[in-house]
């Protein structure tokens, strides 16, 4: 009963900053550097979600590679691509978006909609070399 | 007395959106779609510039890359790093922040300061699957 | 009227063998070596689509790259994804699959479907280490 | 006594489909989708393997990523590349050719001719955006 | 109190060439290949560095990744870059240039710099095809 | 009778320093900076060569890509990989390494062996983010 790990890569393009509303103009800039631009800043998003379990005896999946994409779209890139993470979607309000706030929000989204395997890992690259890595532990 | 060309890549993310003043808002979600987001959305943006001349007989150089990388910092992605295209760059002012805009106007910031060789394609990727290139024509 | 270059990607994955029916068994394997194999091999391309063209004053656009990606998938990857290229397409019929010939062909496809801009090149990655590009010449 | 993981890439390109016998042709198009096309679909695969061990004190190597490749190559690559894997390959015979799949079927093909260090990880990209790994569990 | 892991990609270009003192320049050769030629090679290195622990409250951040790549720059790439690695690094004298030992040195460079979170793994990009990590086991 | 580009990919990692013997040691660092290094830094060099031409009506080849990596690798790479771009080659003594002069020195030792068709253009990669190209003009 081997355990093998599927992932799948979707994208999303989305603006947002960084701000602690408890602090002064001064000390969100003296912190946050330039992504506390007021007027915000954006990023193309990667997300990779991979799912861990045995593949089927009679079709060789773990998961559907295309139904797993098919939840990410739905759950995850049709409500964020194009948004103001800040601004635009119900499951990231009142949270700081960061990349490691949204892989956890990420993959409380994506844990029930995922049947017949586990959930294991929610990758987001905020650019080709700053990424964060959540896997539920 | 032979002709090469250098590129240098440099990269910014910002915020923008696609908006016509002059049209409804009905009319601006049916053309530009999702890139009509009121909040803003963003990008991650590679930038490629490509100079042409002839390599200098000692150096072996047609352009020092690094200076060249210079250049592009100070007139181009520092001032468009983390910013809002629609609102916060003076050269981008009044016109659709589009790629295809973007190209012309970085020619036209770059192209004066471009010494001993001469400015031969601006390049900007939007995403890894949208780019626009301006050469000057 | 500054002319603007604008690059779309799509990619389709497909079958496909190299074979000269008027030739021995023989020389086409010494000819085409493992392309040859009776049974196929296969690739995942990148198509890469370039129109050139003046961006409109209000909307900034040479081409909604929406638009084209539509026409693209319309035309192009939804007749060529997943497919047999000596067997399942029609306009790739009594013709050798090579990158070369497809070039030529989506070109063709293509050409009657871009308004309002020009197409500039059909450029075709057959892997990341070998590609074709046509420009209508 | 320092565990460090070395991988090496190696790619091949190869045919093949989707379909278990056992299913009525409508029941498989239903599953797979284009997956199922009778006249196959191919791709360009990336295959990783990573070795763990500790670095030798002189050569300061786990492994020679040469001689990996060259087992890599003699293993897989030379066996699967330019063929269809439904068809041509002995040790993939009567298996559904998933990425699942080959990475255990990868798997137990390399494990013995590992020498000096252990394998610790098989890693198969069938596009960009899907992949699979196999760790031995 | 969710784990999060982040990485930050630095890049540096060095010479460097393998060559046990030990042993003859016949034993050299045939072990190392080519890359025991006396007059040096080089690559473009890619570091991958990953730190784990919880996003703060407020922040968002397990680390600030511009000060984790500030870090990365003062203490390894900015004494790496255009260097030989043979001659002109103290903390690599005397070890053998590997890939697989430049992943502990810089993990023992970095590991008492990282303060409120853990460091996690060292990865280290000698070509695209070749990598080494270590996770301090 | 239709124009098409074919290009392929070869790759080498070499060393080499930038340095005008004319000049003081003082003048070669102002000018080079890091790049004059006594003890040489090195690259990993990404080689695209590109050739036009019209596909035979047969084969649906402008060139067989695998002849042209032969081609590439037995003229070029096998010269240049893992050696001292300014010691170890025949072709390049007496001058500057840089990429700009490696483009016109690899068009010269390769158009003599490229027929049936046309050398269209020498691309080098030193970094990602910095190429050369050369198209014989």
């Amino acid at each position: 009963m081997a355990i093998v790990y599927v992932t799948r890569v979707e994208r999303f393009n989305a603006a947002h900053k960084l701000w602690v509303e408890e602090w002064s103009e001064e000390k969100n800039f003296s912190f946050f550097g330039k992504c506390a631009n007021k007027n915000w800043h954006g990023h193309n998003y990667r997300l990779e979600v991979t799912v861990k379990g045995t593949p089927d005896p009679q079709t060789g999946f773990v998961i559907d590679a295309k139904k797993l994409g098919d939840i990410m779209k739905r759950e995850i890139t049709e409500k964020l691509d194009h948004m103001n993470l800040n601004l635009d979607v119900d499951f990231i309000k009142d949270v700081q978006p960061t990349s490691e706030n949204l892989t956890i929000l990420i993959w409380q989204q994506l844990v029930t909609h995922i049947k017949g395997c586990e959930l294991a890992s929610v990758k987001l690259y905020e650019t080709e070399n700053i990424f964060a890595e959540y896997k539920g532990e």
